[in-house]
């Protein structure tokens, strides 16, 4: 196996905590495949780049020739929210949390390695156990000791109910850990806790107590929220060549330096002479380009990341687009207009047949994108960029037509 | 079955809360035998008179025409104090609970009447319980609504720690509610909050909430304390008619017309009675006497009842026996001495012969208990009143001989 120092070297990248660095040395000193735990959510996967800082630290160990366990939590997840206050945690049926699992492994096998992941559902030890034996895994941990969570704490000083089976969800994750004799568990730094009690756990059930490794949260297109859905400032990683291609590009210099550290496959000295040309004069942009292309290249193909870079080019790179472009306002019917009529409108074109000729003729794009439909109508309650032939361009707002006194 | 009212006075004879009463009135209405439950721990049984309110209590539904529920907590019990940190506290096995189980009856059979009795063990339905299962009860209560519980805020505020399965158990007690479908559930006060769960699963399951009914714990032989074992102020329901009588005869004027009220079969009305003749001149000791009576019949027999007053008159009532005795101190060696010996020593006859004379005619008691065996032997470390023929008396210590220099 690697040698212990190059070990520790990519296991240290990017990481926000090793709890005890030196129980991984020990660990890692046994020289035999650790098993590497990783829980997921058993509810509909659809994951995006934030995740993926996850999945990237797992294909490190897998690199070094450890194994990664890979368990969906699908025990809780088929009781669901039993308090019933939350309408989205439904209890997921078997044949949900088998179809889940199937769609999580073909979006992170884009990263991992099939032949060193094992694929665990806490359900096949869970299922099992009867009320006495939760109960005497409930006696493992005490009250003050849950309230030490950080969000526990704080609902109970706000005084907000905390249900009583939420204080058992710990330890079910903690026992996950020994079910599964893991020797290092990692997950966001927001689970330090829970997966500390891993440890507890395993030491109970005279286990040697797993390493615990906290990644940090990843930031969202904006790069000061955590990325996540209900922000809107996510890359999810079945967004579209383009589309993955075009956010990546949209993100700042700073946080392009981050996503390599956290998501690329660059080692840590090829990002350094990255670092190096671009205090040297590389346009960070290209550089940006060239993380853009990579993670195209894994989540869909290098055709893909090709032909993305090439559209992203045409589109924004040829110097063609004026930076300051005119506003047009226009008011048009609710059924929307022919996309025609309305670059005549804006004056784009000089008349209507103008325009469909320029549609014909593959001249008219809208945000970068050609339309050759003829047909092609647009609708009120949209802003786009607007672009006919190679020079002219305007910002088209198209509001609802308000009824004529 | 018994006009309301009638039943009203008597449910509420003694005890502390009827939570709610209106809902008591409601249940009396449906004019059908209720189910009243109450729990009982499955360690090994030995029954004092401290339990015996609640049976009394009982008893007096059954006299009302309703029907009890003896649950035996076993599920519990069997699963022993998972932390191991209480020793005395090991898992049950099930022949114990069978084993305590009928101990129990043959105790309790004394005052419940088996007929209206049901035994229940709560293992019979949550034995069949998953981890699931308990994980869906433990969301129906909080976190903060446990933490209203006087002890458990107590220890809580004063840092001592609380097991998380601690939370479980009064939601155990509350689901076996459910499971028997109770109707009434009684308990002693320190119990409330635990009944009261209870009321929360029922309404929670679609069913009619129990009436809660708490009982006042009854202070031992001191009138001052909680009947306990622990603290030795107990009358035992296996005491020796002897023993029972006499202890009863010991307590306090006040006390007794509290055991009455909490312990006796009479009416309010007759104990009314006893009361007011008590007041016109009738010496309290009598009223005493015929409690005493009533509990020896009720443990052992009214034959043993008999012997045990005629016992006690012979022993006290019969003015032989002065306030104010002699008291003599003795030095005797590890293996005690013989009876005459210690009688000689102490001036009580004046030589060995007059002693031995003396037991073998019956002459002899100690603590009125007669001594007819001539090679009895009294031990150091002890102390008794002595008594030979009709007027000798003498309290004599026996001390361990010390080393002579």
């Amino acid at each position: 196996m690697v040698a212990i120092d190059q070990q520790l070297s990519v296991i240290r990248r990017g990481v926000s905590e090793i709890i005890p660095e030196a129980d991984l040395i020990e660990k890692l000193k046994l020289n035999r495949p650790l098993r590497v735990k990783a829980g997921f959510d058993p509810t509909a996967p659809d994951l995006h780049f934030g995740h993926t800082v996850l999945l990237t630290k797992l294909k490190q160990f897998q690199d070094l020739g450890h194994e990664v366990l890979f368990l969906i939590g699908d025990f809780t997840g088929m009781i669901g929210d039993p308090t019933g206050k939350n309408v989205t945690r439904k209890p997921l049926t078997r044949e949900a949390v088998i179809q889940n699992a199937e769609t999580y492994q073909k979006q992170v096998f884009k990263i991992l390695d099939p032949a060193r992941t094992t694929v665990m559902f806490n359900s096949s030890w869970m299922g099992t156990k009867t009320a006495a034996d939760l109960i005497r895994l409930a006696s493992l941990s005490t009250v003050a000791r849950m309230l030490e969570r950080d969000d526990f704490s704080q609902r109970y000083q706000q005084g907000q109910s905390i249900a009583i089976h939420e204080f058992l969800y710990p330890l079910l994750q903690g026992y996950d850990s020994v079910a599964m004799e893991a020797d290092i568990e990692l997950g966001g730094t927001d689970q330090k806790f829970n997966l500390l009690m891993g440890r507890e756990l395993q030491r109970h059930y005279g286990q040697s107590p797993q390493v615990v490794i906290t990644l940090p949260l990843l930031e969202g297109l904006d790069g000061v929220h955590k990325m996540s859905k209900s922000l809107g400032n996510y890359i999810g990683i079945a967004d579209s060549p383009t589309e993955m291609f075009g956010k990546i590009m949209s993100i700042s210099d700073e946080l392009m330096w981050r996503y390599y550290e956290l998501l690329s496959d660059l080692s840590l000295v090829e990002i350094a002479i990255l670092r190096t040309s671009a205090t040297q004069g590389t346009n960070p942009r290209d550089i940006k380009i060239q993380l853009a292309r990579e993670m195209v290249t894994r989540f869909h193909s290098s055709q893909a990341a090709e032909t993305a870079h090439q559209d992203f080019v045409n589109r924004f790179q040829q110097g063609l687009m004026p930076e300051v472009r005119e506003q047009v306002v226009l008011e048009i019917p609710t059924g929307g207009m022919p996309l025609a009529n309305v670059l005549k409108m804006a004056g784009l074109v000089e008349t209507t047949s103008e325009g469909l000729r320029a549609i014909d003729q593959g001249g008219v794009r809208i945000n970068g994108e050609k339309i050759t439909d003829k047909n092609f109508r647009v609708q009120p309650g949209t802003k786009h960029t607007y672009q006919v032939g190679k020079r002219r361009f305007a910002d088209i707002h198209l509001h609802l037509q308000t009824l004529k006194s």
